[in-house]
């Protein structure tokens, strides 16, 4: 997918100075593996204080990784973004050793980007299909990348 | 809102312990204020690790308040339950002291729970309406109240 | 709610004009009851060939009739929009006479306008919750009201 | 995708029969191509009432036929269904001859059916995607599908 004329897209290594910088982010332990083209995809491990009283990875942290495959997706088209609302399907109890997110875009515009992701919690190397979102994402700014929404 | 029939609903004071047993839910420091009939409101102090790079309250802290607020005006009419599905309209910027969400039944069966929160930041003193949400809540269990979602 | 500056919004009369035009709101028999300030009423009389196989209201015309009254409540404060995209819970069987659709704006800017409606069937006088929405609707042109989408 | 146990699945032949019982679908003309397996198509010819002002399809026929063809997959594998809840984008301007939608299972249990469909608008043999949807079906009855939802 190629950029929206005029704007100034996000790349992997503007992103990953990026969640640095947004300190729950940081705190999840988020990497990002992929951000370009319309497509994003990252990385959250699994860890006690993520989960809820079941032993699962808990809904917000499942929802965080949608959410963050979304945008960063859109960022990749659109560089600067806020999330202006989602859906988020929770398909299956988010058990293993870490989520796996992975974000496209269905339709951009300069106004908004639509997009959609998929979660999936990862055990023993088996991914299994956790959450479905879509996302309506807003270009920010003059397109200028240098702080994407994290 | 009366209580679905054969279902033993969640109170005030079990939700207080189920909080203190889900490890996502305590790291937030979430106060639950009210749970009773198809209302629910509940409390997050905005703290620096739950912000992102604009020093705001993180969009997932933000949508994790509004699922709380809805999942738990709908367990004190139907007990034990999870979350379906929900959309998220993220408003305005959540700056402030702390997040204060506030959720409650549209409708009720022994099915499904239709449920809406908004969430607010409170910042000396003043309340801005921050996000709002729409949520399918599930009815899980035979209806014990013992370990509703959170 | 005040208008959005710089936007020429639409008013009773004007929307009355554009019911007129367009052949489906037409065809549906759409009677605009209100639209000002943020909020918006119609009405759509419920014949059989808007019902379905089991002859309540088809719920394609539920949510014409929430979504024309969210993007009319957002027409009366920023003019001229299109419905970016929306979640419409259907809460019971739309049995009655009439469906009544209520809409308000929840919050608005020059760029969103999220909006919130509920749809009511109307049977011997009283009326039963049968739907609720949320939706993004989006200002278009310059802010002329001369076209507002139906 | 394997039906749900102890479901009776709707095939395309009983879909048939059941359209022509709908009032309001067979007002649209629809037709329906394809029902098995968590899949489903059908299609709409555009006609000047099922028009806006501007002489597109109107945002409700497009989202009947999204609603479809997400029930539809369901009921592949699920059998007589009602629609929870939908969340549909507007990508375009649905301009055209006619209208194609198709739908799939995204997750199928004997409480909850989650489904996608997108709507392509065909302009001289050229399919342009106008609408996504997600949308939480709902099984009813005891799994006969002698009346599944239009």
């Amino acid at each position: 997918m190629e950029p929206i004329q005029g704007r100034q897209v996000a790349t992997l290594e503007i992103m990953k100075e990026v969640i640095k910088k947004s300190p729950f982010t940081a705190f999840l332990g988020t990497e990002i593996l992929a951000c370009s083209g319309g497509s994003a995809e990252l990385v959250v491990q699994i860890r006690p204080e993520l989960t809820q009283h079941h032993g699962y990875a808990h809904g917000a942290i499942v929802g965080c990784v949608a959410d963050n495959a979304c945008a960063w997706a859109a960022a990749s088209v659109v560089g600067d973004v806020v999330t202006a609302e989602y859906k988020l399907h929770l398909l299956a109890p988010a058990v293993g050793d870490k989520l796996v997110g992975r974000g496209r875009v269905i339709k951009a515009s300069a106004r908004l980007v639509v997009t959609t992701a998929d979660v999936f919690a990862v055990k023993d190397g088996e991914e299994k299909h956790v959450a479905t979102m879509m996302a309506t994402i807003m270009p920010v700014g003059g397109g200028g990348s240098d702080k994407p929404r994290t």
